[in-house]
């Protein structure tokens, strides 16, 4: 994809599908993406950007010319132009609807005005809508005529309105094969139907859509007008980026996702962001043991076990954060059923405080042969895991209650706690016990 | 829900969604459980069970009687039937199936047979099948008089098959409306419609969903006969579990889900398993600072800062592993560009290194006053923050292309080896420097 002569790059790219050209792109350097995005057809470019990771979407958009970019833009399906115009930056979106049907515009303009994690947000206008007094006949000669337009749909249901564009019923699409042609089809609809509104949040889609077995929900404003239909694969697909960004913040990727075609600056200072908090909480953390210093430098053997003290706890509270999280996500438990978890967590921290606790002293004794050492150690492990996983199973539910993101907040919190908890027991345990532990 | 008169219990679930009663269910003791099930019409039960997490569903089932169970888990689709039976002991499962018409259980079996993770696993024999010969008017006829019952197929195509079984055609169902009644419905089908074999593993199908614009794609075997389809809905499902799982693993929840309804010893014990391993590969860790004692017993501020290092470059390398893993199930990066993704890493190490390393040797320097202290601990935080994202970035690349799962071993890896050479870099540096520290 060097030389400028564009016919064999099209040649190429039409080889491949859109997911190939994906990461074909994401390979070849800024200067080519214009070229390649330029070279397809509009509806193969639209389709290319579909594929793409929505920075890497917006910022190809971004850097095309903006009558070119509205022509590709415009076709694609409705909730996914909402996203994209959402992420452009202002000066090229506006551009970009400067170009379009004034209708479509001011269409698009209403669906990016909506957040991602709502109905609004994840609904398309692309639907088959009919006003109620059409016949059979109308509606059987309007889906023949548009059939390659409809074709994309992926609707079993036609939606009536009144003169309003209030949603007054739905029609399933099988039942026209049985219908009599010059009846009006509102006689053949299912009348009052189930609609959410457009500010129906992310979680309750969810929840509707696990509760029934519709491929899709009519959206409708406050007045009852229709907007659109939001589909069970938009809110499926929502679903899965809010489990994958879960475990991407769990792990301290914040601020949005990260590829590595990203600028350097950019993903170094996100990282850096959360990083630098978690240094300033573990040197909080590790003053505890500054404050034990003299302790430590009698029995510099304790110096060994700190980091495992620190590293076993953190695992055992990280454990119980993410079982706290998944049955959060699976509503099997609710933020304020703090007791319960903390009871169930309790149990386990006792059993494996238990387990660790004793190996670690074992180890302990084999190593130094001093069997105040491993009492110090694993008395100090058995309390601290206790501890952490007391921590890990009530903070998600805690941080929701309080309304912040478990998946950032949890993991900090925990090892700064169980860190300074764990330091403060051990060095504690061998202070009390200096002279057994000073042979 | 106490009391044995199951007249106000039914009311109760009545008027709870599946949704609210699979929660109030989590929160009864098992001895209810059964009690609940069997009060449920079939229907109903079968949609309960569809609500509840898969281990919990098993754990319900096995607990009935076989007529009973029997009878509820032929209401549930296929697909589920089949997962849930594979979640059986082998016991019950052969007694439902023995409950069965014959046709029914053969059928289960062999759907039950597949791994979840490829296509047969995830196929619903509830289609609309025809024999090709069918005419357009009979399609009709049997989908007026089973209309209730096709309800619930979701499908927007009717799949024809030639006097074999195998699949010829598709007929979108918008089609039959065009359609003279007379006719063949395989004169209006499309021919050789696009299949997968039901050995395609989840990938491929995640990738087609991503690449055709279909609601459902029909499964063959390698005879070509129609075996049944997989859904959209349920390959979301199923990605959506696995971006979950991921989570789960890389926090040390290994060997399936956890939840806080299953019995104590079997938390404790799966969480115990993964902990064993952390803490022998911890002590491993650790043995590092005993080789140098001598050295941290003359320069004792050292121990204030080992687990600075340990934990800060944990951080640092679980983002590489968390960007990696993102970016491996994006399909941005393959498993053989290690080189690749090296350079990308180490260049954000360099930087954040270079940050973080000032920053704890500010730190060191106020705290102890000595600058050649900040400069042991600064330059090795520099250090290993660039190897921790090394590693971080390439390993979950590694362990794919090893066949390993990234999700369950990167993290112990990465922390194993980081600390090492955490400790190494301080310890080995500071005995270097000893005269210098020791004022």
């Amino acid at each position: 994809a060097d030389a400028g002569d564009p016919e064999p790059l099209s040649e190429y790219l039409d080889s491949l599908t859109a997911g190939d050209q994906a990461l074909a792109l994401s390979r070849t350097d800024e200067a080519h993406h214009q070229l390649v995005l330029t070279t397809l057809a509009v509806e193969d470019a639209a389709e290319l950007l579909r594929h793409l990771s929505e920075s890497q979407a917006a910022e190809l958009v971004e850097s095309l010319p903006a009558e070119e970019a509205a022509a590709i833009v415009y076709e694609m399906p409705s909730d996914e132009q909402a996203d994209l115009l959402g992420d452009l930056d202002d000066e090229q979106a506006a551009a970009i609807l400067e170009a379009w049907p004034r209708a479509d515009a001011t269409a698009a303009r209403q669906l990016a005005a909506y957040s991602d994690d709502v109905a609004g947000g994840l609904l398309v206008r692309e639907i088959l809508r009919f006003n109620r007094s059409t016949t059979v006949a109308d509606v059987i000669e309007t889906l023949s005529e548009n059939a390659d337009e409809f074709r994309d749909y992926d609707v079993q249901y036609a939606y009536l309105t009144d003169e309003n564009e209030r949603l007054v019923g739905v029609v399933p699409m099988r039942n026209l094969l049985f219908a009599r042609r010059t009846e009006p089809v509102a006689d053949i609809m299912i009348s009052d139907p189930l609609s959410l509104l457009d500010s129906t949040p992310l979680d309750d889609l969810i929840e509707f859509f696990d509760t029934h077995h519709f491929l899709g929900v009519p959206i409708v404003d406050t007045e009852g007008r229709l907007l659109g239909v939001v589909h069970r694969n938009a809110v499926d697909y929502e679903a899965t980026r809010a489990a994958e960004n879960d475990f991407l913040k769990s792990q301290g990727i914040i601020g949005g996702e990260e590829l590595r075609t990203m600028p350097l600056m950019q993903r170094a200072r996100r990282r850096l962001s959360w990083l630098s908090i978690n240094i300033v909480l573990n040197v909080g953390a590790a003053g505890v043991i500054a404050i034990y210093q003299d302790t430590l430098a009698q029995v510099i053997a304790l110096a060994v076990f700190l980091p495992i003290i620190s590293d076993m706890s953190g695992c055992s509270g990280n454990q119980a954060v993410a079982v706290s999280m998944r049955e959060l996500s699976l509503g099997l438990v609710r933020p304020t059923e703090m007791m319960r978890v903390w009871m169930k967590e309790a149990a386990v921290g006792l059993v494996n405080g238990a387990a660790l606790g004793l190996l670690v002293a074992i180890v302990a004794i084999i190593w130094d042969g001093n069997p105040y050492l491993g009492l110090v150690v694993g008395v100090s492990l058995f309390f601290n895991t206790l501890i952490a996983v007391s921590i890990g199973g009530t903070v998600p539910l805690l941080l929701k209650r309080l309304g912040f993101d478990p998946a950032v907040a949890s993991g900090p919190l925990l090892t700064t706690v169980t860190d300074m908890c764990g330091f403060f027991l051990v060095l504690g345990l061998a202070t009390l016990m200096l002279d057994r532990l000073i042979l």
